[in-house]
Formats: structure tokens, sequence, C-alpha cells
């Protein structure tokens, strides 16, 4: 296992598996779990703390309105956390993203965007700090970033269905 | 004592002290301290974990940012946990108040406003709780809410200065 | 009846249930009524004065948009005041959520979430302020807070459904 | 008196002075008083309520933060109520706006800028409205209407001092 | 005809015409008309300008996004102008408020929360302004009133339907 | 061509057709193209690069969220810029918009509203450049501002259907 | 004259004067004159009115809070707008923003960023847009943009002084 | 070399010189350079693109308004981008913060807070992801926020001045 991905509920998975999805793509090992902030705080603390040991390099924490789970992962383990603010009913996830991103100096989260795409880099960015010491998951994400590009060269024409 | 005052940071004292005013002038005895959600969790969970036992009737938590102390305190008791967003620099405390308010069904954080105001309220709000089950306080409460309605109407030129 | 459950009109009824039911998972007694700030001032006040000798130890009030309810029912008591902000049509609840959570200093608010959260949290945070007088009541918001930590432990897979 | 002027608080009367400013240039006479929804909710009730019979024709009203006096006061009265949004220290008024202007259908506040415009417009509406059956007034008004224009028509360069 | 109901375009008719319906219920005659401030601007410096001499008292424009309407009637006229925010698609007419209630010093909008809620409103205000200087619509008024506390004070019970 | 639409995604192009459209109805050639400016930032800066070469007079940039696509246009062209917020999924385009207009002294681009009104407009405001040098466009466009005037004109009934 | 330059007041001319500023770089010549939408509606109607026959190409507006003065020049013309929101007091700009670009399809201003930044861009969108028409001006456009660049790219170190 | 911090100018030093300051303490190589996105962009192409071979593992980004240097030096590389959104004047960072964090599925920025406290913890998260593959960093990280929690349990009392 290389990344940890946690998420506040199960209600969060349909936005995280496309942090899972993006993982596979690269073909890093990665676990999936609920663990809550507020639900199981002793939990967090543990899966946190143990975490480096097992060999993770790095948490995904997916959480939405008062989304706390990033910040206390954070709190519990010196690994880089990235943190994906899951779209919450009524404010749109503006909440979930304040509550991730504005952490106070000396605790970090790398906080991506709102919703599934913010899942899905949460996933890519897992996988470029992966790349920074593996040269092979390096160049599957230059492959699949040339992909990208290919995709957007190969079907410019907007009033076209792509093929 | 009856109440825990508690922040993230020194620097959220000139906020705070505005709860312990308000409770001094209800003779309610309380604690002050700093405890960081993000920088010393675990103090965080024992202070939480270990204050009912202690004769702590209600905790107050302030912090601003990604202000997660009040949600983490009610996430390791079942005492009421009141939550003021310290104004923060960028947001103003919009991040603050977000970051504590919008807590998901099953943990609560009764939250005040931003700033001094939300600070003395909540002192005010603990002296209510406490005054609904001891009868000294809630006179004192009486007599509080009561000079400031006479406060009013003693002196109700807008033009003039306060007596 | 030791919690009454206002609200501004009938239509806040499917999100403040939530809180009448938080409050029947702890048998804790409670009624049910429709006050409105700005169509029966009179009420509210009457009602709100009347609370504390009627037994009530704490009102809960929802209301939307230009949220006035929770708000003068706390300059009419001094028994402790819990807001839901109802979530409004065009602006979501934000404008119900400043409404309620920015009261000037010296009459307080504790205000919950937007929305159905909020409501049932402002029936767990009531339940907890009786729960301070009742050890009954306490052992059973330990029980309720047990089984939801329960709840995530046995069921960590967020890619299965719940059992 | 034709016009009441009234607020939460004495801090609130630089910015609602320029509402009496804007009265005293048409000679419409007015009464100035701190008036709190949330520490004198009873002085309210009976200000608003005895209002039309003492000759008052606008009720203007301002207040900060979760400002409940312009709609409390609309919920006491029949007469038109103008409400301003005093700019409140944390959230800029925008906190003071939503409170005021999100009314719900069936009680009214015609609602005007934050801070002093919205002070000095809510004086010259009121104007306006004397204006509509008093001719004098509105004499007045448009006389006023046309100083504003003749300020600009007569010195419209942008980079020279007003004369 | 007492008042003029005037909007930006016909999609806004579903909104204004609750402005409408409140001043049928006080037997107060109005006209509607589309006049926009962008496409037809002569249109609304005649309509305004000449809307005193018709007998009109008071004016409700509603407009959505960069609601210009009733600020620019404002601009053209003495008479009170009442704006009503259409709620927009993108910012669910956050814009349409702020665009209609931030007037500078010297032109004034009374304005009304956004959508059907501010129309409703809108009719309603007109309708006290007109009862200042008539007792028939003022009693209207005052029944009008009454029968929303009726109805409240009659049906309180929020999980029961509406008699 | 006169006119290049370019636009982050294919995605984007049911917005972005109305600024074709637009173009159309005043006879103005134009190109559209997906052109990402994450995903192919080469392809943008030889697009930008050699759009004046190639007799482009105006380019139109749609995108939402983060979107970098006019401003990063702008930075490598001196031809005038247009951009357009397109309504993104969470924050409903005020991230698309915010992201657009703030643009640095010294790179500019010329924003239109979010969403489809913004790309009408952005065609509309390319032809009026266009017609400063074109007096057929500038005839076809004064014919066509008048058409929308005098559709307002003659059918001023709000309540009646268009003919 | 080439450029009109207006602005709703003259304390907006701190602002602006960097819109002239910058055609000053490109020897385009402009004049500057307040023109307020609504202390002086008529003189707008007449100034963008016959803009075109004196041989302006485009209109640069500046304005702040409720900023109706792009949007009703935009009314008044077919020659292309642009919009300056000028930082407000209260909202920061926020209500001058949206007020100027949420224009309605069919009327458009190319809106530039809030404040002294927006306004020099204004400047520069302008000078772009005749440059379409003039090698001059966009070769001394081209000339601006390099020495821009060159400004960085002689100096890069962060932490030393610009020379 | 290991970490690039650049920024859009050099006036955003005061801000991202906290990142280089947490660098310091970690004894971790690092350049620091102004490029800016919109007046250097084939710098800022020929920067991240060149990254990888000089060695460097992590960028660090600072810019603020609409700012797009974060989101595209992460569009010219497949190494980790770290963005700090800079406070900027009007919105105080918040058009910052949105510009950096929004970014689209497939080109990933981990974004930190607004100012400096986002610039110091850019650092740290920088340095953590060097730490997943030198454990002389992680032990330094782990001393670091051991320091931390010193600072925190030594000096608990939010009155008194630390030491």
């Amino acid at each position: 296992m290389k990344v940890g991905i946690i998420m506040g509920s199960k209600s969060d998975w349909p936005t995280m598996q496309h942090a899972a999805e993006m993982l596979d793509r690269f073909n890093i090992a990665y676990e999936t779990k609920v663990v809550s902030a507020h639900r199981t705080p002793h939990l967090l603390a543990e899966y946190a703390e143990s975490a480096q040991t097992r060999g993770i390099k790095v948490i995904i924490a997916g959480a939405g309105g008062a989304a706390h789970l990033p910040g206390m992962t954070a709190a519990f383990t010196s690994l880089p956390v990235l943190g994906v603010p899951v779209q919450s009913r009524a404010l749109k996830g503006m909440d979930s993203l304040l509550s991730i991103v504005q952490m106070p100096k000396g605790v970090a989260v790398g906080t991506l965007a709102i919703g599934e795409a913010g899942a899905a880099n949460a996933g890519l960015l897992a996988a470029q700090i992966i790349g920074t010491q593996d040269s092979d998951v390096m160049a599957a994400i230059d492959a699949f970033r040339k992909e990208q590009t290919d995709a957007v060269l190969s079907n410019p024409n907007p009033a076209e269905d792509s093929q």
C-alpha cells in the first residue's frame, strides 16, 4: 500500500472513487477506508499515526461541510496529506473548501478542487509525489499527460462529438 | 470549575477573554487553556475526555481559519460544546464560522458570532446552560438582562454620549 | 415538557422534525409549535416569556431567510436558545445562517448547521444540555455516540453498502 | 413628527445621522431614539405600535450584524419601514444586509445600501414617500435632485477639484 | 393608476405578478409594463418622467443580473421606487440584489427580498405607502396583517396540514 | 476569419455556441476550436501567437473553474481577448468569473457575464470591435439593437405571450 | 479623441486615471468626464449617443457600488464599452463587479478587474481595440508587452529590490 | 536544488519568503525566482519543463488575483506543484484561492491557505514530500512537529506571554 484514501462517510465514496480510479491507472496500490474525524476520532489518530510504518507515502482525505478529516489527519502524521472538499448540500462545497484549505502555519494540507475533479486530481498528485522517487510511475504520468494532450489535439472541433 | 475555555493559540486570547469576563460577571468558575487541535491533538482528546469527570459542564472553544478545535472537542465528549469563530486575517472569520458551524449530523457545536461579541455570548450561553439547574445563576442572568434593558431605556438619545 | 421546538412556518417542519426525532431517541419530552417572529410577534413574546415557568429548559428555533425567530426568542427569555438556519431558496441558507449567528453581545443564540443536520444537532445539543443535570440522558447520549462510532468501525469499506 | 429614526445602539448614530441630515434638508420633522430589538423588545413593540397614532408616517430603522430591528419594527406596525444595514466589523455589513432584506412574504422592509449612503437614502426615500402627499416636500426633492445634477454638470472635469 | 409595475423582461413576470396580486388584495389600481433599462432606455426615461403626472404614487421595478432598471427609474423620477431582485440563474439573485440595493447617496431604491417574496412585499410596501394617506387602504392592510396572524394562531401544529 | 472562438473543453460548447450564433447574425467569419490552457499549453501559445498573422482581430475564450484560458491567451497575443466564464458545477461560475476578470495590470481580458448571456455578448462585443472599422458591421449592429428595442416596444404586456 | 473615459464621480478619478496613463503611453487621444448614470442620466444618454459621431472608438466607464454607468452607456451606443469596477467601501468592489459584468444578452460590457489594475487594463484593452486597425498603436503595444517581459527577465531575484 | 519557489511578482516575496524559511529549517536546498504567467509565459514553460532535469522535486508557486501561475506550472510539468494564494487587495485572496484550487481533472495543484501561513505550509508540505524518500528530512519534520507541540504544552496559559 502506497496511498491511503480515507473519507468521513460512505456517502463520500461516489466522489472519492475518482481518486482510486486515478491511482489504478498508474498501478499504485492503495487502501480505502471510512474514517470519521467526528464519529471515530481515536480510529483517525491510530490510522494516521500508523500509516508511515505500514508503508503509506501519501494520505488522501475527503470530507464535506465542517470538513475536519484532512486537517486532523495532518495533525497526527508527518506524511503528506491531500484534502478533497466534497460538495455539500447547502453551500455547495464552499464550507468544505475553506475548512480544509485554511490550515494554520505548521500543519499543512494540500487541497484540491471541490468534488470529483478534486478527487481525481488528489489521486494524480499522490502519483506525482510517488513519481518523484519512482521513475516508472513518473513515466506513466508523462504518458497520461501526453494522452490528455493528444485527445484534445486529435479532436479539436467543439461542435463534433468526441470519437 | 464549571466551564472550560480553550483556544487554539495565545493569539486568540484577546477575543476569548470576553467569554471569561462574562463568566466572571455571573461568578461561574472556569479554567482557560491553550489546546490546539492541530499541534496538540492528543492533549485535546485527553482534555475533552476528562472534562466531565473534572466537573466541567460546558466547554467553550475558540479558533480561527480552518477552525477544527470546537468540532474535535465535541468529537471527544458528550458535554455541550460552544464554538467561537475568531476573526481571521484574509477572510475575516467567514472561514472560521463555516468550519465551526457546518458540523455533520451526530456531533453538535453551538456556534456564536464571529469575534468578541461571539466570545462574550459564549460565556453568556454557558451561564444560561448552567442556569437551567442553578437558580442563583439564572437570577444573575435575569439581572444582567434587565441591566442591559435599563441601559437603553435610561439613555435613549443616540446623539448624546452615554452617562 | 423539557424542550420547546418552534419554527416560523409549517414549511420548516420537514427540516425541524429532525430535532424532534433526536429528542425522541433520548426520551426527552418536547412540544412543537409554529410561532412566527414577523406574523405573530406577540405570541412569540408570550411563548418565550412563559417557557421557563412551564418547565422548558431549552428552546430550539428554526427559521429561514431573514431568520429573526431564534434571536427574538432569546430577547424574551434567559433560557438557552438554539437556532437552526433553514435552507432558503435563493441563497441556500447563507442568509438564514448569518441572520441567526451574528447576534450582538448580550443576547446569545447557539447556532447549528444549515438544514436537516443542524436541526438534528439542535436536538442533540438540547439533550446534552439537559444531560448536564440528568445522568440518564447523559448515559443515553454516550450510548448514541458509541453507536455512531461502532457503525463506522463495523463497516469501514466505503465501496460496500452498509449492512 | 413625520418620521421616526431608530437604531439598535448608540454606535449606529454616526451612520444614522445621515438619515437625519437628509430630512433636515427637506424640513421634515423627525424623532431619533435608540430602540434595541434584542435588549428592549417590549419598547420596540410599544414604539412601533404607537407610531401611527403619534402621527409618524415612515419609520427608518438601522442595525448591524443579525440586524433584527427593521424586520421586527415591520412586524409591529402597518406603516412603511425602511431598513439601513449598518456596516459590521467582520463581515462588512453583508450580514446586516441579508438580515434586513430577506424578509418573508407578508412583512416588508424597504432596504437601502450598507452604511452612510444607505442611511442618507433612507432619509431621502422617507421624504419621497411623504412627498407623494405633500407638494412642498416633493418640490424640495425635485430641487435637491436638480442641484445634484447641476453639481455634476458644472464641474465635469474629474482631475480638477470641485469648486 | 396608483402604482406602476415594470420589469426588464417578460421572463420576470412569474416573479413580478406577486406584486400585482398583493395590490389586487388592497384594491389598488396599477399598470404593468415591460420596460428594459438596457434595450429601451428612452422608454424608461419617458415612463419614469411622466409617471407622476399620470397619477402614479409608487413605482415597483423588478430585474435580474446586472439589474439596472430600479436604479435608473429612480434616476428619472422623484417618486418612491421599490426594487425587486429577480432570482438569476448562475448567482441565484445575489448579483441582482447588490445591483439594486447598493445605490449611491442621493438616488434611493427601497429594495425587497430576492424573488417572489420580494415581489409580493413590494406590492405590500407600495400599499403601505399609499396607506399613509388613504385610511381605507391602511385599514385593509391592518386586516391583511391580522389575517396572517390568525392563520398562524389557528393552526399552530407544524406536523399537521393547514386547514 | 475575423474572430477566433476557443474553449477549454467540448463541454463548453453549449455555452460558447451562443458567441458563434451572434457572429453569424452579423456575417462575421470565425473559427472555433478546443484549446486547453492546462492540457495543451503549447497549442495555446501557438494559437494565440499566430492569430494576428492569420487575420484574426479578436479572440473569444471561454472556460470554467480555474479558468486560465482567457488570461493565458492574452499573455501570448496583443489582440483584444474577451473572456466568458462558463458556469461551473459547485460554485456556479463565481470561480470562473474571478479567475478570468481579476487579471493583473499589463495583461487585459474583457470579461462578460457568466454563461450563455456572456457568450452571446462576447460575440456582440467582438462585432462592435470589428464595427469600429467596418461600417457594414456597425450598421448591422445598429439594426440588431433597434430590433431588440422594437421587440420590447411592440409587446409590452408582461402577462401576454410574445408574438 | 479616440477614447472616452467617464466615471460616476470625481472620487473615481484616483482609480480611473490609470486608464488615462495607459492611453498616454500609446499616444492615444482621449477625453475624461464625470457623467453620472444616477445624477445626470440625460447627460449620459447624450454623451453615449453622440460619441460615435465625435470620432470616439471605445468608451471606458468606471463606477462603484450599484455601478450602472458602464451598462447604461452600452444601452445608448453601439460602440464597444469597457467597464471598470471601482473598489467600494463595504463590499470591496464585489458589488461593483457584479453590477457591471452580469449584463443581459444583447447589451455587452467588457469588464476589467476591480480597482487600479482594472482601470489600467481598460486603457490597454482600448488600445488593443484601436490597434486592430492602427499598426502604429499595435507596434507600441507589442513594445510595451516586451518591456514588461524584459523587466521580469532582467531582474528575477524576488528578494532583491528592482533596479 | 530540491525545490523551486516561484512567484508572479516581487511584491509576492513578503508572503513567499515564509516558504523559503520553512525549507531552511529542514536544510532543503531551493531556488527562488520571479516567473510571471502573464508577462513571461515562455519563461514559465521553459522553467517548468526543465525543472525535473535540474533535479527539482517539488515546485511551489505563489500568485494573487487571477492567479494562473500555479496551474500553468502544473500544465508544463509532471512534478508535484503546490500553490499559494497571495492575499489580494480588493477580494482578500478569495479570487487567488479559487483561481488556484479549482483546477480541472487531469492537471493538479495542491493548494495551501491564503497568505503567509499558506506559504509556510507550502514549504512544510514540500519537505514532507521530500521526506517520503529522505529519512533525515522526515526526522527533522518529526522534530519540528514535536517542537510545535511542546511549545503549546509548556506554556498553556493564554493570558500569559509566551516565554
